[in-house]
């Protein structure tokens, strides 16, 4: 067969990898549980049906379906057939796939309330850390399965949940030694009064898709965006002039006020940030939320207050993480009235911060601590046993497989970068000692057997 | 739409299940770390061609293809349906579905071997806990997807991996309480033997496949299934008589030793058998390793000892995890000599275990500690403040979302299984106390703020 190959877009994860992986996951899990987060899985597959129509039309294109197992079976040629045509025209035909792979967390989160509502007490605090599937076309830092790393707050209308999704940024940096982060915020309610100033809510997504851009294309492209999606002059000079908001936040909030605070929806936007900025309960912070109007989040279903966490600038990443409030989580379930705030990390790029920065701490390292050599069938046993009692004291221990030459053993130490080995020889064996090493220092020491410990290896 | 659901056979898992599921894998994975294993994640997704044929027939028809994306593309229609075509005839056609969902952790492992065998110093030794999955008719304990947990050692020939597999399995059954678990153990040169025995190597596969049944239907249907395999009488009565060996592992071993020990295949197989149980490094073992000749494991790549752990007697579930050795791990994906040994837990039947026979730990239950209750705006923000504080000692608090009346917050801690509240009304405002209450003694106390610490909470 041809060289082996894994799909595009996709990653293996060797020993280190995973390492590191495991200890994001690890520092933002705990924080989430110090905050009375719960954990939930969903699985990798969900009904086709619970997922299309769900992420807009460019979304459904990118959302991995299941072939149907089966369909070779006799006697169902004729019916795969038909579907199949209706396949071949876009739709989704339960013959063919009734399955696919899970595009977000959001969905099936929403899924599993709809599902379990009768069971769960609400408010629900949920963390999600799992692989997600996009049928994107691969490019540096995109990937086709990734993991995703939400939590959630469901059946709450209370800003003090986003106070809280404030203090898990900041508490989930601080510990993973990026200090220096950016967190931005804004209000959907205040590009909604923004739109609602240029003529209507209609124009809502528009602004919207063009403001997001803004970072990418520059203030002339936004421009012309909305000059080719119907907004007149005057509109986008309005548009303009709340994008040019400067200052420190309590500038912003002045100049937002005079611009959309006689508008309703404005001035609740307004009062809505403010109470999230006065009441920002973070000790010694060390990067103060940003207010930033030129914040967006894209065409999603939130309503209220948005996040987005922006790397440390020196690392040029964009952001590391965002969220914001939605007033209706499980609608498209039947479940209405489910008002909820979440925020995600983006752990793919903060790995990369912290790779960048060599912020992972050396604790991260868990491999074999001790390798003990092998000369011998007689001497290979002996040294087994004195092993089982060093990992009974919790110290990572290996014996080299066979009997090998110093040197080969030697060198697999090195390679695997253990730090002492253990040597047992016909001599040590007579007399019940071991000769212990340290690779680093070079010093090596003969001591008996009985004392072998952990205290050694520190 | 219709009322939400999951796919056959998948599983969501809240809260609870999720941190017990956590506590296996996290002893499981400790265990491996301790013996020198190094963490692998592969894809969920592998390229057909990697999964397809490594099964068997009935393996390849279990295997969830992934329909390619843009088929609906204009231009490509025709192509498609001559591809369909062959879809149907039960073949694979890259234009139709080029990805799968990988069936189980070997084959990925291997691939991954094959594809990055410069960089890995040998003997590689891998730990591996992700999903698979698998079109097989769900039924109870038997899911579409779930998780496989393996260790495996390649590139070494040496049976001391062997005894540390051993000692692996003894280690995680006796952290996770299990003592009284059973390990049995055979060799597939025994059974090769015993083939030869029976007439001719050729006969291996019937006879393995025979045996491995004897659990499920017994002797007699065993005996007839190896008639309609062709089998003859003679070489009947030779199993039967290989079957009915009895007797401790010292019995066992001599009246194997009559049977085949005079064969080259036989006599390896049983000296392996004898330096595992010889050697064997368990201290104080409570349920010694136990020769079954009856042991099959099924049609796979095993060549030589074999495992299987199999739950208490009382609980009768019967195989909690298994594995054995092969010969060539590499070949199908083109590089040859890469033998190993492996062993892997089944998770699902150990969580069922630990369920039926109450051996979770206390410990495992790691949801919210306190709840501050809400009493008003001001309030709020100064229980919020002091929450702060307590969370930067490591205690997992929540404050209860919005202003409501007590007896609503107790319901919900109580519901939550929160072991203590802090009330904060107004006169503890004014005078800069709290009130805390155990809701498991119904003590409750009335400190000043800054008396409250983690230590009244353990």
């Amino acid at each position: 067969m041809s060289k082996p190959s894994i799909p595009q877009g996709t990653r293996d994860f060797g020993p280190e990898v995973v390492r590191k992986r495991q200890y994001i996951f690890n520092t933002i899990r705990s924080v989430f549980e110090l905050y009375g987060f719960q954990p939930l899985e969903t699985p990798a597959m969900e009904n086709l049906e619970t997922l299309m129509g769900k992420y807009g039309e460019e979304g459904d294109k990118l959302i991995f379906r299941i072939l149907n197992n089966g369909l070779d079976n006799t006697g169902k040629h004729q019916q795969a057939r038909e579907d199949f045509e209706k396949v071949l025209e876009g739709k989704n035909v339960k013959g063919i796939t009734e399955r696919a792979l899970k595009y977000d967390l959001t969905i099936p989160f929403a899924r599993y309330v709809a599902m379990n509502q009768g069971q769960l007490t609400f408010p629900f605090k949920r963390y999600q850390i799992q692989p997600v599937w996009r049928a994107d076309r691969p490019q540096r830092g995109r990937y086709r399965e990734f993991y995703q790393c939400d939590a959630d707050v469901v059946g709450s209308k209370s800003l003090l949940n986003e106070l809280e999704l404030v203090n898990i940024y900041e508490e989930v940096f601080v510990k993973l030694g990026i200090a220096d982060y950016e967190l931005r915020i804004n209000n959907r309610k205040i590009l909604a009064a923004l739109a609602e100033l240029c003529g209507g809510a209609d124009k809502m997504i528009d602004i919207t898709i063009a403001i997001d851009k803004l970072d990418k294309i520059g203030i002339d492209k936004v421009k012309e965006e909305l000059a080719q999606r119907g907004l007149n002059e005057e509109q986008i000079t309005t548009i303009e002039k709340y994008l040019n908001i400067t200052g420190n936040n309590r500038e912003k909030l002045e100049l937002i006020k005079t611009l959309i605070g006689h508008l309703e929806t404005g001035s609740k936007g307004i009062e809505e940030l403010e109470y999230v900025i006065n009441n920002n309960q973070i000790q010694n912070q060390r990067s103060p939320i940003i207010i930033d109007f030129t914040l967006a989040r894209g065409l999603n279903y939130y309503t209220g207050i948005i996040f987005e966490a922006k790397a440390p600038p020196a690392v040029k990443m964009g952001s590391i993480g965002g969220g914001g409030r939605y007033d209706d989580l499980t609608g498209l379930f039947g479940v209405p009235n489910m008002p909820g705030v979440g925020i995600s990390f983006g752990v793919d790029r903060i790995y990369d911060v912290l790779e960048e920065l060599k912020l992972f701490p050396e604790g991260v390292y868990t491999g074999t601590q001790v390798l003990f050599f092998n000369l011998g069938p007689a001497e290979s046993i002996t040294a087994f046993s004195a092993m089982q009692s060093l990992r009974n004291q919790g110290v990572r221990c290996e014996l080299y497989h066979e009997q090998a030459k110093m040197d080969k053993q030697f060198k697999y130490a090195e390679k695997k970068n253990i730090g002492f080995v253990v040597i047992i020889g016909s001599q040590e064996l007579l007399n019940n000692t071991a000769v212990v090493k340290n690779l680093k220092t070079g010093v090596q020491e003969s001591m008996a057997l009985a004392n072998l410990s952990n205290k050694l290896f520190i």
